[in-house]
């Protein structure tokens, strides 16, 4: 597959406004958007520094992808996420390379984004994410 | 302190070669450089998509700091550096905010840059690096 750039990176946080304190006033960067995806269980917001984003999730409770992944491994960095052009086509590239998927078809992510996840195992023991720009409605 | 933008993420592999495969053929970076620094016990390469950065750190031996990373957590995610026009200047503004620092004055890192790190109790659990982009000698 074709990566353009880093979209963003993926960081779980137990506490949503004080990590956005934290990147905001600490290290500089500015808040761009925020919002609760219920059926993800996951409150999100994205920090951007120039050209480049992070992602701060905040589970919305322990039964969640992100609750779990605190609850284990407490918090810092989730995932990676790059930019493609074509979610569908670069999970065909992915899957005719033998990498495991972890979202066979593309979904609705954040902010409205087309995304796919790709298994930790296939890169690494880095989740990884691909993700269009175009948003979906 | 104001960051200009996510510098690199640093990636913890075990295999480089291995890993560089990876991020160049299967997700479709461009090897950027590749350097050992025997000093601090790795051997590292950077990967770049368009403007962003993936630094991947190979331990050269297993009691070096990302061998021990290896030995307690895996492969995976290992740090987030954000570009600054001035180390000294970012870490006086974190030690003044409170943030607990690693390194409290600028030290040469890979491909000569200058840069320091940040604890990762000060970042909700990740690993900071501060670079400056001027090369240090």
């Amino acid at each position: 597959m074709q990566s353009l750039a880093v979209h963003h990176i993926g960081l779980a946080v137990a506490d949503l406004a004080d990590a956005i304190e934290t990147y905001t006033v600490l290290l500089g960067g500015t808040l761009e958007h925020r919002e609760v995806l219920a059926d993800q269980g996951v409150e999100a917001a994205s920090v951007v520094f120039g050209s480049s984003r992070i992602e701060l999730l905040a589970p919305t409770g322990a039964d969640t992808p992100v609750g779990r992944f605190l609850t284990k491994r407490g918090p810092g960095m989730h995932h990676v996420a790059y930019e493609v052009d074509d979610v569908a086509g670069a999970l065909a590239d992915l899957a005719s390379a033998g990498a495991e998927l972890i979202d066979t078809v593309p979904r609705r992510g954040l902010f409205g984004l087309q995304v796919a996840f790709i298994h930790p195992d296939a890169v690494h023991g880095v989740l990884t994410e691909v993700v269009a720009v175009a948003r979906v409605t």
